[in-house]
């Protein structure tokens, strides 16, 4: 069926003597994916859009991936007015391919040149560039002076745009392989502010710009903001398999913290660290029904080891209850080896095809899953909550996050189990729910399936209760949307690897020496009083371009001392998240840093809270319902739990959204995420339910409610 | 061509109307490989032994997998004299099978009678057993009563054997799958003691068998002491897939010991951990030649997800260095970037074909990983030392493990690096040498592949320095080989889950809540001074068989408390190491505790080195190498060091060893670990070098010799 599409083009580019590379793939709709499936093929990868403006006149743009290409700056250079996507029925009409196929060689197809063809600048400096031949099952690769001759061949001359970098889009994936000659300095982008320009020296792990600071705001575009932030802060880099990534030092460092305090307790309740195979046979995967389609569709399968390929695939866990509970089986015998409390740190994979999000949904992740088995029902429903009490506060008192602790519906809850109980995060900033934690009581279904008895004192043999419940690095992605500002990172001080920088302030070198040496001394003294403290001292940097380098990263604290502090004995402490300002003895630095980094954990709780309680909009009626999610909310309404409503709520939500998008003209644009869905789903059924009046009615079917639930959009 | 093989008995089959299943699968040889080509059969595993006894008559014993086959057992039971292995091609003459294919329908073959059947009684109680056809690229699963039915038609019928259960052999295969019912309780062996039996009762992990003592002796057959030492002591479980264990909590626990020192120890060093996917491309995995041939066959590929084959495989990492390094070109711009020093702690998967043995070489396994990039060699050269002296350190001042630092070989060294150091261990009991942890020089082999430069301060370019350095699970194996002793496991304090057991001596219930209220509080006692205790006042239970429970544990000291020490306030704390008895007073309880528990933490480690150093031969010609290694030695040797000189070693070493077993008739047992090879390799260069006169001369080639090398036979 392809080969229909691309056979005008290969014939095309065999008449002209063109040489280009060919690799076949499943159809791909974004360039994340087409990376993924072109590791074979080097050139630059590109992004094509589709536009129009008022005029009607219709626009073909191709950029390179990583190229800015945002609206104003595209319609500034074509010299467009109110330009805008165009809808993907008018550009197949156009140029006969599909949505997600795009291709500046589709401009062969413009028989009645309604189009105009514009190329990123910067393409003209790749040797090769990657395209769809008109169809999305293959990309091929050709070199850039061949694509001119082509489309000269075929009478379509294109314009070319001066684009800026954008700010933190994944590395092409040509990058991944080694590299012919030492990688050139980072380009700098035009937009940079001259004190910026310093970057380029600087010790960052951004992996695709120099750009130290964040161009992107976050109430604008969220999710380039929100990968500005963690790349530019050095806790994240993009890798070539996708849906992974890097965690650097400053990111670990977070999901250490939280590794302390969650494992301190735990150990507390008795649970104990073990470490069970990654790996896991068909048969086992499969022994529980509703597990194994819960989790099937996103199971990787290795295969092969060396060139010979395995007896039977063998998958890699995405969690281990089926893993685990074969060898509990054998280690149960008597009530007196009950409970048995069992916990690992592993990193587990899922292969979701869903937009991946760094630590909001990744392929491989990292995380805890702890599994219990206990006599009696009750005591497993005890340690689900103890665990979910564990949570709530790894996010209150570690990451300053307020969730929610509520029981998930019947259609949401852990495939397999009994119930759920978890803890809902609230993003203010996109409105959306994100399931923070989750706890299971996995009731005896499991126990059932794997034979795992006990005998009592009576020894009467019964199947064990059990739980299993997991955090995961999904933790640290809430913590950023949720603190983060325009200026980078805002890290809680329990988390931060660094909790104070002190910055000496010279000028124009007067008593230099002086100001190092006692912004040394005070950085010493904090240090040697177990704050975590950084000086950065470095001359060949303005203060203000430190600021900048510390604010991007989220230091709570920054500590100034100048001339005149060195005189007074004073020095200032700047907080990163509301830019306060105080002077303070130097005597008293380390009990002023210390109520400071107290005040600014609870202070950073305390905003997220306020947040979280208006952006969850109580209602009684579905009509409430999209004006709140449209506002950015979530809605708590009161439901009347039946599993079939939910599945009809989300389809009308679903629906509902669309049609409003259809009339706002829908974005077309390659390689951007997928339109977010708008469907509402339940995020939980809150513990702390509000005060019910009596004859309240489900929000949906005006039957008689049941509880008050939490639904939103959601991650 | 297997099919001529099993024409003859798939015909006898159909003839008689026997219903089979059929396995095809790659030629296994042991009982090990099959089991884990045959998971989709179900049927009890068998291993196949062909003997003869001194009146020149034949026996073919048919056995469970699980069921004790030692030879002494066997000749009892058969009647016979000096029960000895037959050779293989004498079997192959009467059975017309390979070696590796033996089954008892090769008893059909049998045509001149010389051969008696005997299979294990335990047979009778499966409902099918799993044989090969008369070759070992197929299984079946037959009925037993089927197989007895065709044993009955060919004319032979079988004696029967009471065998009792091998100490820890994994599980049979068919074990894996959900199983029907709730399991009877293990089998009571026939050699049990009296007082063992209560061991049914009793909480523990062991997989196989509720035999609480270890019944095999180290120093008579190594392998099967030790895999009960492990089982038995709770450390570990057999796992479907081969080559992966479980580790239950008192094994993680010493490998918690082991993260809490080396990671404080690093973080003093400057280095800070992360984490890096553990998906890696080919062309990644491919990019440094030397590096990619070192590991490609182990690699474990990542093909699909659900049911989708994935556009390129994937490869789990069998090390990070091909992940890692791409990021850091991407981080390192300037000298101030350096030095990069990160670790992460996982596991990585290396899917060797050597026979698997838990802790020591295994297909998944945890490790930490440091990886570092300098400005300089110098420095570069040093963290590898740090790294060194840390893994020294682990082995003595956590494990009380000596072990010898010193460089690899030209062959035995990193692939793709310029040198590694390492730390060899030693296990007396076999005489073999254990790689217990490496540190790498990569000099600028990776650098060069992945384009790591920095920029000095005079803006000049060059390559980073790199290490990789790494200790991983083994080291708790090799810890358990050289302390552990024919009771069970042996534990150093310093990672002994409980340092004291606190156990009361009841004698007919006299006094008995006085005994117990009073061991109860001593042990509140030292659990108060931060000593790991455990009070096992259970009363269900003697004396006798709690000494004989913790002992097998490994916990370093009892403290026993009777009716006469509770008169006279004292106790009596017994060591597990040498059984050594002291009597205390209770007031002193918590100095003497410590003072103990450091004595043997020293005390094991003195009596490991003295065994160490009578283990090693130190010797200046060939002919006294095979004498050394046949007594259970290592050898220390002058070398030329010349590289080819190591693999005629290596094949003179195999040859020798191999002759001398033909000369003492050769094992053939199925299902036993594969025959040692006898070969000899270099385990390092030590740093510590012995005085070398002038003019030593190479043991191997006569030539000057360049150093003292330690050579052994070797995990």
């Amino acid at each position: 069926m392809t080969e229909g599409y691309e056979a005008p083009l290969f014939s095309k580019l065999a008449e002209l003597g063109i040489q280009y590379q060919t690799a076949r793939h499943e159809a791909v709709f974004t360039v994340d994916a087409q990376k993924e499936v072109v590791s074979s093929l080097s050139g630059g990868l590109t992004k094509n859009l589709f536009l129009k403006d008022k005029k009607k006149g219709f626009f073909l743009v191709t950029a390179l991936h990583d190229s800015d290409t945002n609206m104003k700056a595209l319609q500034q250079q074509l010299g467009a007015a109110n330009l805008r996507f165009a809808d993907a029925e008018v550009m197949t009409g156009i140029l006969k391919v599909e949505k997600g196929a795009v291709s500046p060689v589709a401009i062969m197809n413009d028989a009645e040149n309604q189009v105009t063809l514009a190329l990123d600048a910067k393409m003209k400096s790749c040797d090769r560039v990657l395209i769809h031949p008109l169809h999305n099952q293959a990309t091929i690769s050709i070199a850039f002076g061949d694509l001119m001759k082509c489309l000269s061949a075929i009478g379509k001359e294109p314009v070319f745009l001066e684009l800026g970098e954008a700010g933190a889009a994944p590395p092409a994936a040509a990058a991944s392989a080694p590299k012919p000659a030492p990688k050139p300095k980072a380009k700098q982008g035009g937009q940079q502010k001259p004190e910026k320009k310093k970057a380029d020296d600087a010790s960052t792990v951004a992996t695709d710009t120099s750009d130290l600071g964040i161009t992107v705001k976050k109430h604008e575009d969220f999710s380039a903001w929100y990968q500005q932030v963690i790349t530019k802060s050095g806790m994240i880099s993009f890798y070539d398999v996708s849906g992974c990534y890097i965690l650097w030092e400053r990111a670990f460092f977070i999901w250490e913290q939280i590794q302390a305090f969650f494992d301190a307790e735990i150990k507390k309740l008795g649970v104990k660290n073990a470490y069970f195979p990654m790996f896991v046979k068909k048969a086992r995967l499969e022994a529980e029904k509703d597990h194994v389609e819960g989790f099937s569709p996103e199971v990787a399968w290795v295969t092969k080891s060396g060139d010979s390929d395995l007896a039977e695939p063998i998958a890699i866990r995405p969690t281990s209850e089926t893993i685990m509970y074969p060898a509990y089986a054998d280690r149960i015998r008597s009530h007196r080896d009950l409970p048995v409390k069992l916990n690992q740190w592993t990193s587990v994979v899922r292969w979701e095809f869903k937009h991946p999000t760094p630590f909001i949904r990744t392929r491989e992740f990292l995380w805890q899953e702890g599994h219990t088995a206990h006599a009696t029902n009750e005591e497993a429903e005890e340690m689900m909550f103890q665990a979910l009490d564990l949570y709530e506060r790894v996010y209150r008192e570690i990451l300053s996050v307020p969730v929610e602790k509520g029981m998930k519906s019947e259609g949401e809850k852990f495939p397999g189990g009994k119930h759920t109980s978890t803890v809902e995060a609230f993003i203010p900033a996109n409105g959306r729910g994100v399931q923070a934690a989750t706890s299971h009581h996995l009731g005896q279904n499991f126990s059932k399936m794997f034979n795992i008895y006990y005998e009592d004192e009576s020894k009467q043999k019964s199947l064990v209760h059990q739980t299993s419940w997991g955090i995961t690095t999904r933790s640290i992605g809430v913590m950023v949307m949720t603190h983060s500002d325009d200026k980078g990172l805002v890290l809680p001080p329990k988390v931060a690897p660094e909790q104070v920088v002190f910055i000496p302030i010279l000028y124009k070198d007067k008593d230099a020496d002086k100001i190092i040496q006692n912004a040394e001394a005070i950085y010493k003294k904090a240090q040697g009083a177990g704050i975590r403290a950084e000086l950065d001292a470095r001359t060949n940097y303005n203060p203000g371009w430190k600021f900048n380098h510390w604010e991007v990263k989220g230091v709570p604290i920054r500590c100034e001392v100048g001339p005149r502090d060195v005189e007074n004995g004073t020095c200032r402490l700047v907080r990163r998240d509301t830019g306060e300002k105080v002077d303070i003895q130097q005597e008293n630095l380390v009990t002023e840093l210390n109520a400071l980094l107290e005040k600014i954990q609870q202070s950073l709780f305390d905003k997220a809270a306020q947040l979280r309680q208006e952006g969850i909009a109580k209602i009684s009626t579905f009509a409430e319902v999209m004006p709140a999610l449209n506002n950015r909310k979530c809605v708590l309404a009161p439901w009347c739990e039946e599993e079939a409503t939910e599945d009809e709520i989300k389809k009308e939500t679903q629906r509902l959204s669309e049609e409003m998008a259809q009339t706002q003209a829908e974005v077309e644009e390659e390689g951007a995420a997928p339109a977010l869905t708008g469907a509402m789903k339940t995020l939980c059924i809150p513990l702390n339910q509000p005060e019910m009046p009596e004859g309240t009615k489900c929000f949906w079917t005006g039957k008689p409610a049941k509880s008050w639930t939490l639904w939103g959009r959601s991650y």
